[in-house]
């Protein structure tokens, strides 16, 4: 079974921008809030937007961005957030794993998956490394031609 | 439509390991390829195992750990290449990018899903860093209680 | 001096995605590609734009979001290229350098300033690590206070 | 506006090393305090060289190289400090996001600013995995011809 | 002197998988647990494994393999604690850095060892970025001649 | 066997900086070049500190403090390079993977030892992953207890 997810009492809450509250927000700003609101169907909005809405600019490019890459297509909303993941858990960004394991969660991600897509991770770290360490050259049969186009 | 594989002349294979051919095999390591051979249903073994098989115990725990973590379970075969990707991708082992996207396709990714992916895996790389530059606190409703167990 | 960038005849270019000539561009690739040419007052489009226009949805969000960013604004251009070359190093994309290195130069980039550029990539390298190893708690006068906003 | 700096009560810290106190400072390291009192004008040593300061050689070292490296040059002691994040924002050091944010303030780096710097480090970071992923080759134009050296 | 390891009250323990309870174990977790205890000689088992827990057969195979690997062989146990640390670090793991710093220690590895480690990391980690800014091509009396092996 | 590193006929050698031969050297760079052949015992200097010597400065700073590192102390030579190597791995930097093995094999590093650094390596790399993406709590028993010293 999943651990139900109860809050705690989080250490006070640090950032480099302080997060803003609702009333703090520019008219554009408010505009994407209400937007994400609306697209994520839960008045709840997280930190990461809080702090990046001190950019507009900025909040308004990632939001279309994230929204548009990760709707449903070719690949499905959930594996959509095990790929966020993985890329997370790499680049060692704790919000993002924190934020996106419980995105795929609210996606249908249920724990035997959670624990496969884990050791995925932990493999292809390992064999990420190993290849690095040993130098491998790239087989030839994985290589594709190109004439650098003009 | 995806690119056609057509092999290339690639540079002077260079690496830190000699890779070793066939009959320079110990028969530890020439029995771990043979099962590769089986299982993966062709006769080609790709570099990073000629290079891992100077090391016979290496050989045999990372093959063995792979085909377990790799095979189908809770999550298909062709999603834990997908990860295994973002992994590599995040990593920046150019070996095993190759390699895996090739696995991906022989397992079935087309290219609409495998342009998502890339654009998944940058999508999440951005935000990874935005989160980190802000230094955005987690959110207590993504956090878990514990008690350091005994 | 700056080297003389002298055009070599590189390795049998190879990629994940075959680059895509002008004439295999999708109408919405083309539109694309026309702005990188008006935008940048040059002709040539780099590779990395060829290998992306598979996907006309990912060319034309990454070429808008560039433009907009990268544009001169609170900071001038050739400063954030230091930034974008500073980061690419950082993540070790070869690309990325290479063709930020050459942005950064037709920006204005001497050679005194690229130098100083790559001294303090490496000592914040440096520093980064050494305060990784010791985990250095942050001093109380470098954080911010924050309620959880709402 | 750029958020102030108010003082809060941190978790306790802690770290491998203890940060030493001014009275358990060697006559070697305390000389270095001393220099970087005058140099930056300051009472305040930040915790870096309080961990730093167990192994004087180390910070002998590390404080001569970043006080050559940091001063104004070709470059401008504020745009040093803007590439010195981005590094740290790539390195995922947050010690030093923090430290070195402060510092970029200090020296002069406004709101705008600091808001662009983050766009830029995100924007990278998303096209360093997309050049990675795709495995684009270097464009011959932006390579330089080399005879190995002798 | 290495500083003395006085146990303080963290934060409150966070994690993405709750730790296990001893009594909360699968069969075959608690036969792993036994077999920790029984090879490091002590009763105490770290966070790591109790997250690790809830997937039985990752519990098993990633200690199977530590211990394998990490036993002494061609080199001593300390020499690879040595050798983890600078991997975690470089690979910005906390939780990694914090254990095996720990156990570094407890294989023998003492203060001047340690802040040596320490300063070969950071100098190790400012030239791999002297290297990459620069785009140093290797040495041909680094190369290895490899004929791709069958 | 290791295996014998016969030089072979490299890609066209291409870098950022063109590599500088000993006639083109500043009278500051010939005189680092020399205290290298000195130290090194031999004529041959690598890439590195060609591209490297553009900045006569850097150069200075960079050898005088790897020589001083990697000096035996508590640590010996080779053990000092295979920390290096495991860093460069992790940071993902081939020039630095090649020329390091190079350098542990010149102090000693037989096959056995290369090939358990290259497990350990991948080992932690494994577990680094693991205990990130599970976001595992640091033990108790590893903290140290610090007040802030002044």
């Amino acid at each position: 079974m999943l651990p139900s997810r109860q809050p705690v009492q989080p250490a006070t809450p640090v950032s480099a921008m302080r997060l803003l509250t609702d009333r703090e927000l520019s008219p554009e700003a408010a505009a994407i809030f209400a937007d994400i609101r609306a697209t994520r169907k839960t008045e709840y909005v997280n930190n990461f937007w809080r702090a990046l809405a001190h950019d507009p600019a900025a909040l308004k490019r990632t939001w279309e961005s994230i929204k548009q890459i990760m709707a449903p297509g070719a690949l499905d909303a959930k594996t959509k957030e095990l790929i966020y993941i993985a890329v997370s858990v790499a680049t060692g960004c704790d919000y993002c794993i924190a934020s996106h394991t419980a995105s795929a969660r609210a996606k249908g991600m249920n724990e035997a998956e959670y624990l496969e897509l884990v050791s995925v991770i932990g493999m292809a770290s390992e064999t990420n490394r190993l290849a690095t360490a040993l130098q491998v050259p790239v087989d030839e049969v994985f290589l594709i031609v190109n004439e650098a186009g003009r």
